[in-house]
């Protein structure tokens, strides 16, 4: 569980190197009318990955054909998969009160912010940062999509929309912006 | 934690549809004197996986370059890892009473047995199979090795001697090996 005082999630302006990296699947794009089908997370210290969660997560209603096509997760697969209410103490608990990194993580929170009240009354306090945010900052590129970023950097695209590969396409660019953002402030100081 | 009633681990001459896929790196051959630097575990269901558990662990003494050369693991990686004994009550509560499935599998199975042994003073009691003992007897190949199946299966052995990797190569040769013997028995039944 989060040990934050104040208990109040805020955008990081700085860039850690201890981190939690998540990304979810979903049925749709709503937060209140669909749900998520899969909850990866990458557990950084000092920017090495020493720990990885990924679980796919049993809906209650199908996962549309669209859905399984861009994803590659079928209703086959999570037929046996455990449940929304199962998957999150365990994600909590792997999380704590680590700083949250995703792309265009707003998304991946309001899902995941939803189900905690929903099921457990709960919040998630964690403070965030965010690949998508940060490289409109940094990187004057036509395009922040995540497959975008992927190939501008040369970094592997393979089994993207599966929430583990995504994380780890997520933390590959974190590492890459986080060197030109190092660069540009040494050539502003020298 | 396992709830098996005789607490005797067995091997299984079947093959089932769900199981745990195990794999760990280690900084040597000796379960007593060397320790293990990564375990990861994949949780299949209907031959589906639905969850990944994979985490480096800080161990007491230091990595050689050997394994740092063969694995990819440095001692600067698993600086900030957990400790085998965070690591165990997190690796049996994702194991459950699971058949485990593992390459040589007996290695696996001594290593974690000794550290379970040593700092929980538990056993391991979980029944088991192995795809080198199942290559063995289904597949005639001059050799069983994990990368020599792989390529003969023509499945990607990116990333070999990492753990998570060789759980998923291990899963996707016990897939085809099944196929195999199903295959065996119809033309024999046939």
């Amino acid at each position: 569980m989060n040990t934050k005082p104040d208990n109040k999630r805020q955008y990081v302006t700085t860039f850690p190197s201890d981190y939690t990296v998540i990304d979810i699947e979903t049925t749709g794009l709503s937060a209140v009318n669909n749900e998520i089908i899969e909850l990866s997370a990458l557990k950084v210290r000092n920017d090495e990955v020493v720990e990885k969660f990924s679980t796919l997560i049993k809906p209650e209603n199908t996962i549309s054909s669209f859905i399984s096509n861009l994803t590659g997760i079928t209703n086959n697969m999570v037929e046996k998969a455990p449940k929304i209410t199962e998957v999150l103490p365990e994600f909590t608990n792997f999380l704590k009160d680590d700083c949250i990194l995703g792309h265009n993580v707003n998304f991946d929170i309001k899902f995941i912010c939803a189900n905690l009240k929903k099921h457990f009354n709960q919040d998630l306090p964690n403070d965030y940062t965010d690949t998508m945010k940060l490289s409109r900052k940094y990187c004057k590129f036509p395009s922040h999509k995540l497959s975008f970023l992927a190939e501008k950097f040369g970094i592997s695209t393979q089994g993207h929309h599966r929430a583990l590969n995504d994380c780890i396409m997520t933390y590959e660019i974190y590492k890459k912006i986080k060197q030109t953002a190092s660069s540009e402030q040494l050539s502003m100081i020298s």
